[in-house]
């Protein structure tokens, strides 16, 4: 076996053994297939697909190429999201979920995007630590049900290496290596009951509704393979989620929701989401569940939850920082708001300091954007469209509001969960 | 212009402009554009193809990546193969048509194949020099009408970077990059009249008759494009060409070929390229240039001209040696010859020593193999197939009747001139 018989093969589009993709992922590993030849492999993957079975393999092969977490708890549920503009869902899930009784053991990302991963909003929490020892990690979770962190053991170190190559080949965009990227590192982390909130529009890694259902159906498929109950929630990214963008921002937006006073959009999204995982956590009805996800909602336990998980990280919810400078602005016409473009609105907050560009830029936590309005608004001449938090850097009004498309006629209200598959 | 979007673009199969190919070809040059980025783009040709104006725009901005040879001389005629087993094509060639008049400043390569390359084969004549300064082989030109060196000044370095990468990312056998990489050298190095031996078969890059016609359409064009007189000749690669494999056992059956004495094959071969090469470096028609090739052929005036070329490169054409070690291979059949497998004859040369596996392998120029039949013949049990000349590196009997398909019924002849584009 040779990787040029295996790149010869694929250009014939004749399907690869299992054998074959285990070759090619272990020589990739071990640096004998070059980043030249992995890439040539994964462009032919972008351009002509993977069978569902091929990606069940290579899912399956980058699962093993490193640690399998066993928690020893049962029943674990866990959730991803491939990434939006405003999503803060993850701060207000997990504890709602624990409050239920649901075990959360997750690890989360950093953001190479527009903002901050989940990791680095929770890091807006003064104290809040986001790495710690696998014992402590069991015991927290042991004792309140609930414990976050940035990585653990080196689980998938075959994603680690592809995911480096294909941010840089222009292969991040192909439908079985996402499958099989998210999935493989959701299979590590050891959950049995796993939520998928795939975002879909403009800011959102996919764009087009036909690959995101094709992503949807696999996803689920390799889940059910491994015996892991598996949802996939198809959610517009056309506007961002929630007002708040950027990460401080993000994080008073989420505990706001968890007090029940949160935006429309994102509390829909969270009860629905919690609802799915409740329902196949506890094994109950998905109706029942989002009852109780409601009540702990309402009633204040989710946010005692996460009071109780912040302090148990070391964080101090009463010290989240904000930027002093702070700049109103307002609309240069009357009319509807048609469109908040999510990916100009990311790429504002990542110019005000809120993302990187690089690996290895700082963040600044404390700047953003505050939208006043979501697309359906009405919004009257000189009315302020956005708060914009700022330190050193800036951004112009015109900036601003090339983001938005302001007309006479009303839009119809846009559909945030688009569809549920499982 | 980055070279992701220019990937993203590629994707879409959208049709690139020239400049974003002078981006690319630029930046790769400069290093700018890495390996595997420039892997992902090829792996992209390769499988969605280019337009003929693509293809003409990169030929055109490869060519302009280096020198440009201008000798002086006009009417200077070229003659490029593919590359086959058992192809001394140009060790006739070019002193026949030199023989008439017509100039012959060439640059052949060493061989990365199964076999070396002309250069490898010339210098199996003790003495030859394959390298010598401008003016020298401008001078020699001028004197005796032919001249053949190695390399010469830095001819289109992006085909040298870029085809290494091909070679190790299985994007060797895309027609629009064979015909960019072939058209782009034979124009830099200045002939105005050029005329291809395009191998089709299982010794040869090109095994599928379709793809070979297109590869010759394309050529054909950019050559015209740029003003040159440009004829491709598809010829047969199924079996080895003549019955001589090896590097000085080809030079010799070269030689006899000269005298008038070669194998049918070769002759006719060599006869059909020389024609069109001196029907169009003379501006005469094809009739008349055959009729003119024949009589050197015959006349001893080919030969005379081989005798002061290589005396004028400082060979001794007395002085070829070969292996010591001889031994005969016999049929274990009788029966009409239905095959003989040029691509494994070409290994079991190399595995003799007479080729390349990697860059640096040194070659022993005195080994090979000399069939005693083609394809058609009949043999009895126990004839002679083949003379293996050998020193240190053996191969089995087996190993060479492997190669054979010997059955009862008479096989069609093949075919070996299969089409002429012009």
């Amino acid at each position: 076996m040779n990787i040029l018989d295996i790149i010869d093969k694929k250009e014939k589009n004749e399907k690869l053994t299992k054998k074959e993709l285990q070759y090619v992922i272990d020589n990739y590993l071990n640096g004998t297939i070059k980043d030249y030849q992995m890439s040539a492999f994964l462009t032919e993957i972008d351009l002509l697909g993977l069978s569902d079975e091929e990606t069940i393999d290579l899912t399956d092969i980058m699962l093993h190429s490193g640690k399998i977490l066993n928690l020893g708890f049962d029943n674990i549920a866990d959730k991803h999201s491939t990434g939006g503009v405003g999503d803060k869902t993850t701060i207000v899930l997990a504890p709602l979920v624990a409050s239920l009784g649901v075990k959360i053991a997750k690890m989360s990302g950093r953001g190479l995007g527009h903002t901050g991963g989940t990791i680095d909003k929770l890091e807006a929490i003064k104290g809040f630590q986001t790495s710690m020892s696998l014992d402590k990690f069991k015991n927290q979770v042991n004792q309140i049900g609930i414990a976050l962190v940035g990585s653990m053991g080196n689980l998938v170190p075959a994603d680690k290496k592809i995911y480096a190559l294909r941010d840089v080949t222009g292969t991040v965009d192909s439908v079985p290596l996402i499958a099989s990227s998210i999935m493989s590192k959701k299979l590590a982390s050891g959950a049995s009951n796993i939520v998928i909130d795939l975002k879909v529009g403009s800011g959102a890694l996919v764009n087009d509704l036909t690959d995101a259902k094709k992503l949807a159906h696999l996803m689920v498929k390799i889940g059910q393979k491994n015996n892991k109950k598996t949802a996939c929630v198809l959610t517009n990214m056309d506007e961002p989620l929630g007002y708040a963008v950027g990460n401080s921002l993000e994080v008073i937006e989420a505990i706001n929701t968890l007090k029940g006073n949160g935006p429309k959009d994102l509390t829909n999204l969270v009860i629905k989401l919690a609802s799915l995982m409740t329902s196949a956590s506890l094994n109950i009805a998905e109706k029942e569940a989002e009852e109780k996800v409601k009540e702990n909602l309402y009633n204040g336990k989710a946010y005692q939850k996460m009071l109780e998980w912040v302090k148990a990280q070391g964080g101090d919810i009463n010290s989240i920082q904000i930027a002093d400078n702070k700049k109103i602005i307002t609309s240069d016409k009357e009319g509807y708001i048609n469109k908040i473009d999510a990916l100009e609105i990311g790429k504002l907050a990542r110019k005000l300091g809120a993302g990187r560009l690089n690996k290895d830029d700082q963040i600044d936590l404390t700047v953003g954007i505050v939208l006043k309005h979501k697309v359906g608004d009405y919004v009257e001449k000189d009315e302020p469209l956005a708060e914009i938090y700022y330190n050193s850097k800036q951004i112009t009004n015109q900036e601003l509001l090339s983001c938005y498309n302001i007309t006479k006629e009303k839009p119809k209200t846009p559909k945030l969960i688009i569809d549920i598959i499982k």
